[in-house]
């Protein structure tokens, strides 16, 4: 507990209801691991009880009673909780054609978000006539045992959450006499990464996963620390070698006018600041931030790296470097979130931002303290950023303090693999897409090379994260982002009729 | 708990140390799912402390310190005890030409006496340049967490079990810098069904895995309840028609029997039962156990179901039905346990039978009450037992009021699967031997058909419980036995050399 770059692992966006000041609260300079939400839908990962979302049409709401831990037979292991998940039949050609199910599993954040923003299955259920499922993981939205929220987290573990959507879905199978229809099962980002898993872990249950944007390689001595933030760079110095260059120096900049008489005032000014002034680490956490999140949703038609460069190349020559910066980062908050005005960031003390943690953006932050122990760390000469290498012990220490046990940063790779991927599964499982755009920050942590005839990684040079999932849009998507849905359902009809051969042979 | 026959999970022996009594206490009629031992050392599922067997020159001895919970993440999960295992590195190739790793998974016994009979490994380590790794399963001999023994099975479950087998293995090459030297699990039974699920689960731990005599399949909605029972009745019937007969009267006799004035007395004169007397429930367990022990380990060169069947027809002409069975029964304890004289059989109350088992035979006894619930039932018209439904229903009260949580028999199917295996796995898994003897009443819930090219079945007719692992006998294996366990290494070996060849295509 350092200094705010070691709490590499957490943010907490709040955005004020006033449009005209940007209200921007960081922890962390990295974009969380959740999928884009459409404009207009504000990314909350604290319990929402009460949806106010429009639910498509078609799709009926179900709990299921879900045992609390599957692993374990102490007694309160047997406690259940309500886990929501929606189903819709609309296009289901039903169980005696065995038609199959799309489903999509639930990341780290509310579901009904979800279920509006990750919409491949939806636009593709029509043609496969797939009867569709979408499960909230444990410990988001509704899906949450009973306790104090943030004082339980015994039991939110990955390997309990696809135990829980197993059940779920067997359940669902017996309900509508579906043994055997195919079930192929969708996810993005962290639940790209469970899709993977439950592939892996629960072959009976799903034919087949389509991962997108899953980092399921970056754990501890399996992706370098500096995968996320060399793409980061990549993207920047590819879009404007000269925006890339400034960023780099502005660092050093910031420090040198922090250290003038009236230096906070200065930066407070030059950044439009509502206080009158900056702290130059939370300014500088901030920044990280923006280009992250710009390089992880470097999405078309918007190209927001490009256009962000654009804001800070496009100052007349001669213009003082941090006021170009001043100039991306508000074309940065325009962009993403529609804000303008003066930037309202400030900093926390240690006890505020523990308490907000744990009541605020605890569910992954949690899973950031327990098993997602993603290395992230810069070391690399040639980085934009400054140097801050990945400190296991500085995470272990905020972890515990926060949460009164360690992290196990060992147990994903040692549950789910990763380590010499390509030797493992060239001749052991199927039927996986990992799917990613490598203009993805994350996609250094992705699968991005086939494994095997059916483990294929299909890429796309511009894309962005968990782009191919997200609405499709007819009149501004690219030709290579839909050639890399067409390739994805093309593969997934392929593992259908194959299966369909299969069962009329073994069952005949 | 409304009989004695649906108490069909059990056995505790208890053999005396005066030779010239028999003294068999049975709570059950199925033989446990446990490796045969070697004739000399007890088949104890108690704790034992302290070894008194004589481990083989180059073993030596480790603990791991293992983490007693690794799905959940309460503080007590952190909790650990120490897991024994033992390493021989003496035939070992070393790491720099990667040389593989030969890995039993321990069953639900303590280690030591499965070192000294489940040999297969340590026999063909020499050809194979191959180090030895045994480890002791969870809950059983020395690898018992702490907590009053008993009283604290919430942790004691499979998928705890395969993860700490993964640890262990993790950190053993680790330890030997054996980064890329390929493990083979091997395992027996019980631990079969381990070894089996292990390269499931945990691919990049295990190249591949031979399950001998693994009923993965022998779960509720799997596999038919009458499989085992079955088969021991197949087994009679083909050694002979007149002994299967005799045996399929036998019940109806013993029951008239204790009806007549001093029935008790009679069957106890009958049976030489050393009080004087035998109730009928108790005799009619202990036959069925003996015909399930004997079918079970119906092994060359003795073959003791012949040898049974031998002993019952043998009797002259006109020999009573009670007087042939008794024969049986004694040539049974004579085969297998050296015992002969009188029969020292009893009964227990409920309330001593509950402590008995909590106390002796708990660990195999709770597997059974969790997870592990085999539907073993009689419901064939042609069976040579008396009908015996599986009882759920009574099986869940049982276990209920002995360790206080409910059985989860959905469970194994759910985590591991089984239902429609070859729809399932054909394209999915690789490098697993399933090997079994249809011999064997538990070959009925074994996966007897190939799966795909690298999911083989290798069976024998006359095979036995396990038999391929035991120690191998140049003088009386017979060829086919031979064979069997040729064909496995001859496999094994494809799978090391196709690994090679991958490794050196993947590193260049």
């Amino acid at each position: 507990m350092k200094s705010l770059s070691l709490w590499l692992f957490l943010i907490f966006l709040y955005l004020s209801t006033n449009k005209n000041v940007i209200s921007a609260t960081h922890y962390n300079e990295i974009p969380r691991l959740s999928p884009m939400l459409q404009k207009g839908i504000l990314a909350k990962d604290n319990p929402i009880k009460e949806s106010s979302l429009n639910i498509p049409q078609g799709f009926q709401k179900y709990y299921y009673e879900q045992t609390l831990d599957h692993f374990n037979y102490n007694p309160e292991s047997y406690t259940t909780f309500r886990q929501k998940y929606y189903i819709n039949t609309t296009f289901w050609g039903g169980a005696k054609s065995n038609s199959q199910i799309f489903v999509y599993l639930g990341a780290e954040l509310e579901l009904d978000s979800q279920l509006l923003s990750v919409t491949f299955p939806i636009e593709n259920a029509p043609r496969f006539n797939a009867m569709l499922v979408y499960i909230e993981h444990r410990y988001y939205g509704e899906s949450i045992p009973s306790g104090s929220y943030g004082m339980n987290f015994g039991y939110f573990s990955s390997a309990q959450a696809i135990a829980d959507f197993a059940e779920v879905l067997i359940h669902v199978k017996e309900n509508f006499s579906a043994r055997y229809s195919p079930i192929i099962v969708f996810g993005v980002s962290y639940g790209g990464m469970l899709a993977a898993w439950f592939r892996l872990k629960y072959p009976h249950v799903a034919l087949g996963a389509l991962a997108s944007s899953a980092p399921i390689l970056y754990f501890n001595n399996v992706t370098a620390q500096d995968a996320y933030y060399s793409i980061v760079t990549k993207d920047f110095k590819e879009a404007s070698e000269s925006c890339y260059q400034t960023i780099r120096t502005s660092w050093g900049e910031i420090d040198k006018v922090a250290l003038e008489p009236n230096g906070r005032a200065i930066l407070g000014q030059k950044f439009n600041s509502c206080s009158g002034f900056i702290y130059p680490d939370v300014l500088k956490s901030t920044l990280k931030y923006a280009y992250a999140y710009a390089a992880q949703y470097n999405a078309p038609p918007g190209y927001p790296v490009t256009r962000m460069c654009e804001a800070i190349d496009g100052k007349p020559k001669g213009t003082d470097i941090l006021d170009r910066i001043a100039a991306g980062l508000k074309f940065y908050y325009a962009y993403f979130y529609g804000l303008q005005g003066c930037l309202n960031v400030k900093g926390f003390t240690d006890s505020e931002r523990l308490s907000s943690v744990v009541r605020g953006a605890g569910g992954w932050n949690w899973q950031m303290c327990s098993e997602m122990v993603f290395p992230f760390g810069i070391t690399e000469e040639n980085s934009m950023f400054p140097k801050a290498p990945f400190n296991l012990t500085a995470r272990e220490e905020y972890c515990e303090n926060l949460y009164h046990v360690p992290p196990r940063p060992d147990w994903a790779s040692t549950y789910y693999g990763g380590k010499d991927i390509k030797l493992v599964l060239r001749r052991f499982a199927s039927n996986i897409i990992f799917s990613n755009g490598l203009s993805d920050p994350y996609s250094g942590g992705g699968v991005v090379e086939d494994l095997s005839d059916s483990l294929l990684a299909v890429t796309t040079t511009k894309g962005s994260h968990g782009l191919d999932l997200y609405p499709a849009n007819k009149k501004s998507d690219p030709e290579w982002l839909v050639m890399q849905r067409n390739t994805e359902l093309h593969i997934i009809n392929g593992w259908i009729k194959t299966y369909y051969a299969d069962l009329i042979e073994i069952t005949k």
